[in-house]
């Protein structure tokens, strides 16, 4: 038995929402999703109901004959887990922005997939559009995971562990620290019984607006404008949200420096 | 001459981004532009130009007979402004989010007239979806407004101005202070030589989100997992940006206090 050349049998380690979204993308682009394996039973099952593959009880016992296992697992869980697959021959690959793809070296046909994205149980995503960036430990595991990655999206890179962990760190700060952002925004309307939902179109042409320039050019707003007036009466307002305060203060004081110094 | 119950001519102080906007709005749905004022004569061209309108020469010289004066001037500029207009019938709107309304006391018929947006040059808005957030110093006066937002936009409301204030402060934090966000990830991107559109549908899925859930629901990422490992590599690399690393650890702190504590 050889590595394969292609994939057409792929398992899940681990059940959460990167694996169900690629799960999902990949049976829809004809490719059979065989097993999974999750520590929770209730998300193991939840995958299996959306993909109708087996579950494997236990690591030790899963099926050793997949062209293609996809370790979407915590971080700090990818080596312990990467343990467990030096039998096989299909290629092991992980999904973390952030982890080495050496961290995998206990495999012999190892690489990364990575998707540059969000995701969120319930939120539809177009994987066409996610940048796929991926990685093996030989040319021909890249190639194989690039062609696999083709067939889901037209955004394919072969990108460095070394490259992926600015992308990922760059991730953080657009999509979990944005999101953070809309968060303090719903608390404070929540605070005066106003809605939410008139932020939305802001929210999104916010975002459209990086489409057309840069986000240096895009900057709006009392920081860029350095309005004192306007920024002394934000910090009143958060007199009572300490760290609220601390926050538009910072980026506030950033955005002014960038602009005015 | 009294008040007038519709508006037909709309004279602009102020030639930026938002008096832009709603002149092109207006003038798409029907209504006369007539004028503008503005102390940068190049930007009241571009204006005069793109709407065909006249350019008054000064303040004091302005057409006194419109239906309607759109101060979109700087927050601490509306007072001043206002004190030009005690003598029109036409109705005088700021479109400040944080100037209260009896800033323009000095007139006759004033209110506000605020889009809930973020208006660049060069980047279309699509008018229909902006909330319109009016008030008028008369009830007569802002249902006035009111129908003229309508035609615009089909997301009018009225709001008081201590309501308006949170709206304006809520959205410089998921606008202003998310586009900061960007423009730290296309720096730490830019550093590396890496291409910052990998990250545009990380972006617009990140907003797109918020449609479908609450942000606190749609929040990912190391903080939010409280993934220690990953939270200090992050750190790491950030160690020669230390405006950055503040950044990156008071908003991974808030975040993870807020879902593990």
């Amino acid at each position: 038995m050889s590595r394969p050349a292609k994939i057409q049998t792929v398992s899940f380690i681990g059940s959460g929402n990167v694996s169900t979204a690629l799960a999902l993308g990949m049976l829809d682009k004809g490719l059979r999703v065989v097993e999974v394996y999750s520590p929770d039973l209730t998300h193991a099952g939840r995958f299996a109901g959306f993909t109708g593959c087996n579950i494997a009880e236990d690591l030790s016992k899963i099926n050793k004959d997949s062209d293609l296992y996809i370790l979407a697992v915590p971080d700090d869980k990818v080596k312990e887990v990467a343990l467990m697959f030096p039998e096989v021959m299909g290629i092991v690959a992980h999904t973390s922005g952030i982890t080495p793809l050496e961290a995998l070296s206990p495999a012999r046909n190892y690489g990364v997939f990575y998707p540059l994205q969000t995701f969120t149980l319930g939120q539809h995503v177009n994987l066409e559009e996610v940048p796929f960036l991926v990685e093996g430990n030989t040319p021909e595991v890249t190639k194989t995971l690039q062609e696999l990655a083709s067939k889901l999206s037209h955004s394919v890179h072969n990108i460095t562990s070394g490259q992926r962990k600015y992308f990922h760190l760059a991730a953080v700060f657009v999509s979990n620290f944005s999101n953070h952002l809309y968060s303090v925004a719903w608390e404070l309307l929540e605070e005066q019984d106003l809605d939410f939902d008139f932020l939305k179109p802001l929210i999104r042409q916010t975002a459209a607006k990086i489409d057309t320039m840069p986000p240096l050019d895009a900057q709006t707003g009392p920081a860029r404008r350095d309005d004192r007036k306007a920024l002394d009466e934000h910090l009143k307002m958060l007199e009572n949200h300490p760290e609220l305060k601390e926050l538009y203060k910072l980026i506030s004081g950033q955005i002014t420096k960038k602009y005015h110094e």
